[in-house]
């Protein structure tokens, strides 16, 4: 019979995790998890008030989880562990746009909105008018026509519409579609700078840490076209006080946008907006996939 | 601005989580668990795809769990955690009985019960009748009188009382209170192996790996007095074929009990069972605090 101690254990469960395991991956998969995880323990000499600690915050973490709240993608958020998947599976280099985190408040099925469409389904006096023009191009500098961009962010308040219970739905949400040239417009608010939820266990979390929960001010995009790797990113506001030090790491120094004061009446006109007006000008690189 | 690549990532999330945060203990938890994370992330490269099935898989766990069901502590016994935590903390070793997990479970509260009690509050037809004798002692063999012993097991329909919609409450629960020699007897059903749960998110994993989820047949006991260490252990029944695959990690040689049949009707009639009966003597010895 197995007779376990904290020196014979660790290797018996890898084997038992493996043994029977046919997919080479998820042996690989396996090990390194149970490695790493009693590896966790015995470096710390974790307690058992300790391991019951984290018993609770693992169980509260998946029961603050709902249609509308996901907190355990905030946990791997906030751990850096969704920015370093990013980067492992999107590496730096190359002619596309760089990707970074998703984030928890994606919502699939956002309106189809036309070319220079706007966003805001009520008008919030703190929040200021922005347009947000570009192109979707591929590797070489070709304009893609058709690419999908999928759009969303928090309104000036600092929340997203799903949580907050006085946005119209699908407030600042949207889909829109490249013309024939790449080009996109819409028509936003200029995104703020916000605190991550810290009402549940991630939270908590950040609190022990004596850690800030902003996120610095960005967009959300996700770009698509056929043929190409889909582009999970963000665009960020140059100069926002927490481009240093992002609640959940996701900056990266490529994904800056400029947000300017335009004084083209003209391009102000064509979309509803008084001179002047807040400007971001990007373009979106695609790899083949 | 920060610009986060694989290569500085895992530095600047560590520092982000010890460089305000005063407990040297938790500043050593958060590097190690953070080290970790991201070591098996890196190790196995892990897809976009793995990490959102890892999150929905969390997310399950934590909402398979109620008032009756923890399925994260079955999630940490089924990967060996609650072992290792276990051996870390109570290295083998010394006069004392070896402690072991304590499982999912525990239910707080069981009724007192009178020496020699019985734990039965059904009586299944195919649950072999049990007595359990010994004594509780110290680590010089001196008897410990007033020492709690918190007993429960499953019925031999594989079932916690939790579990278990037909069974009364408290069903093979209780509590017992040694006496002026350290004795304590109970009646209650011999144990048999069990499967775990696996309707939930553990159930899902054991399959992916083609573990069985069988543990081998147990009674549960914590037993504690004053100025003792508080001893969390099972007493095994000799023979089982489970001993050497348990499904949570947490067979000990030295907690092997010998359920005998015993021919002294005495004994059998002292406390109400027709001879022959089976019979565990099984004595705890507990270490100071």
């Amino acid at each position: 019979m197995k007779d376990f101690t904290v020196d014979n254990l660790t290797a018996e469960v890898v084997r038992a995790y493996t043994a029977n395991t046919q997919s080479p991956r998820l042996r690989a998969i396996f090990s390194a998890l149970i490695t790493h995880l009693h590896g966790f323990v015995r470096d710390v000499e974790l307690t058992e008030a300790e391991w019951f600690e984290a018993i609770g915050f693992l169980t509260a973490t998946g029961q603050k989880c709902d249609d509308k709240r996901q907190e355990f993608i905030l946990l791997s958020d906030t751990l850096g562990v969704s920015m370093l998947v990013d980067a492992i599976n999107h590496p730096k280099g190359g002619a596309g746009t760089e990707s970074t985190v998703l984030g928890p408040f994606h919502v699939g099925g956002a309106p189809a909105m036309p070319f220079g469409g706007d966003l805001r389904r009520r008008h919030l006096e703190e929040a200021e008018p922005c347009l947000v023009t570009g192109r979707v191009v591929d590797s070489t500098g070709q304009p893609i026509a058709g690419a999908t961009l999928d759009v969303w962010q928090t309104s000036a308040n600092g929340l997203y519409d799903v949580q907050d219970a006085h946005a119209p739905a699908w407030n600042l949400r949207g889909t829109f579609t490249s013309a024939a040239d790449g080009a996109y417009a819409l028509v936003t608010e200029k995104p703020v700078s916000y605190e991550v939820p810290t009402d549940g266990p991630v939270g908590r979390l950040l609190a022990a840490a004596g850690r800030h929960a902003y996120r610095p001010a960005h967009l959300h995009f996700i770009v698509s076209a056929p043929g190409c790797e889909t582009l999970v990113t963000h665009i960020f506001v140059a100069g926002d006080p927490y481009l240093d030090s992002d609640a959940v790491f996701a900056t990266k120094a490529t994904l800056i946008g400029d947000f300017k004061a335009s004084q083209d009446a003209e391009l102000g006109e064509r979309f509803g907006l008084p001179t002047p007006f807040c400007h971001l000008e990007f373009d979106f690189g695609l790899m083949p996939s």
